[in-house]
């Protein structure tokens, strides 16, 4: 298990020394992509994610306009963290359980009271993110932390994207695949300019309350389109620049 | 910083080397308890608390009966930890925030669908948390991760009891101690044996949903009697055997 650089075009993965939060320090050993697995890009020390942050996926989930249900915090658990192809593992008491494709940042540095303007200077990079819910254990415990923190319900990656102004992060197309009997449909097909608190909003919002640390998740919000999955499943998050964040989905 | 074993009068802490998920091996080194500055004895990987496991505290906080609003999970965050006598900081924004003294159970092995009846071969010990909250922002978020996720608002310590057979866990007084302009009056006088799910039967439901690690605490619930503090106050949770848990209140 080693951090390694992987090149713009997605097909050479160079080892380094140390981890992602300095300068790499390359090693001289490569491998190309396909010789190697890749796992969840970081294990964070929390994953603090925005809910009801697309007004289209709160009308979905909860029948209500969002301006009746603002943007909330909740927590992932750190143990709910699997890497792309890992099985997402469906408990037999969770018996609605959807994906959420999201984009994701992760923080680079302590960070406590960042203004949104500065929000940039306390991200390393940006990585893909399934929020994986329990859409019935959501609505019975009323707190989402069963539902979404469940054991392998918060696949990440396939990589971290250093490179913040590589793209229009607030223009970013999110979509999910879900293949199901053979047959793959893109039910996710949204458009990151339709967050209602922004990148920098969102900072400065957690870190009023949160000490962030190096490593940490944010889960900026899941579009509309989501939709169940069952044993035999494979889901994929797509954000171009991203990659593809791909997980098949089993019976726990 | 270093681990320590305390001795059963409280006076003595001697020092140990590795953690206290082995059998100890004492340096030889020792100091008074009063020479020393105690931390919270563990930084957790998540903190997982039971809410609304204590009907009198439902009916106080929820105005509902705990029939219509039976136990749920919620996380707290690690950076929310602090230890004994450690400031508990309240930001401008949080305009009611109350102390919740509870029960804490500290994980002592990896471990995932424990039956209820095993729950004390996967537990380290037991400890006291002060599950800080602010109300206003619990009732305005609908979530409850920002509320009671607050940097510091998840006191706890003073050290962990690792003798489970000490005494009768079902049936221990769980007290809180609010000292006001100088006056200290005992608002928490409650007893575990209150609670609505049992220790069992909280260790399988998290369990069943997520994988344990050494040092993860969870929060057993908070009986009535929670009120709100501001700074200047001093705050104390007591539990016989465990010792007293005070944290000064102050501005952020």
């Amino acid at each position: 298990m080693t951090f390694a650089v992987i090149d713009d075009d997605a097909t050479t993965a160079k080892q380094i020394a140390g981890t992602p939060f300095t300068e790499p320090e390359y090693t001289g050993k490569q491998w190309n992509l396909d010789e190697v697995r890749l796992l969840a890009p970081m294990l964070p020390s929390k994953i603090v994610a925005i809910g009801r942050n697309y007004a289209d996926h709160v009308l979905e989930v909860f029948k209500e306009s969002a301006e009746h249900l603002p943007p909330t915090l909740f927590l992932k658990p750190p143990t709910a963290v699997v890497g792309p192809e890992a099985a997402i593992k469906i408990p037999d008491f969770a018996t609605k359980v959807e994906f959420e494709g999201e984009l994701a940042l992760v923080v680079g540095t302590p960070c406590k009271n960042v203004q949104a303007k500065d929000w940039r200077s306390v991200i390393r990079g940006v990585t893909i993110v399934n929020d994986v819910s329990s859409r019935d254990l959501q609505f019975a415990d009323h707190q989402w932390a069963r539902a979404k923190g469940i054991d392998t319900f918060c696949p990440l990656g396939p990589w971290i994207e250093t490179d913040l102004d590589k793209f229009e992060l607030d223009n970013l197309p999110i979509k999910a695949h879900l293949t199901h009997d053979g047959e793959r449909k893109t039910l996710q097909d949204s458009n990151s300019e339709q967050m209602i608190m922004s990148f920098g909003e969102i900072i400065e919002f957690i870190t009023a309350s949160m000490t962030l640390l190096p490593g940490d998740v944010i889960c900026t919000g899941s579009p509309a389109g989501t939709a169940a999955m069952v044993p035999g499943d494979y889901i994929e998050v797509e954000i171009p620049g991203l990659g593809i964040l791909g997980n098949p989905v089993e019976r726990a």
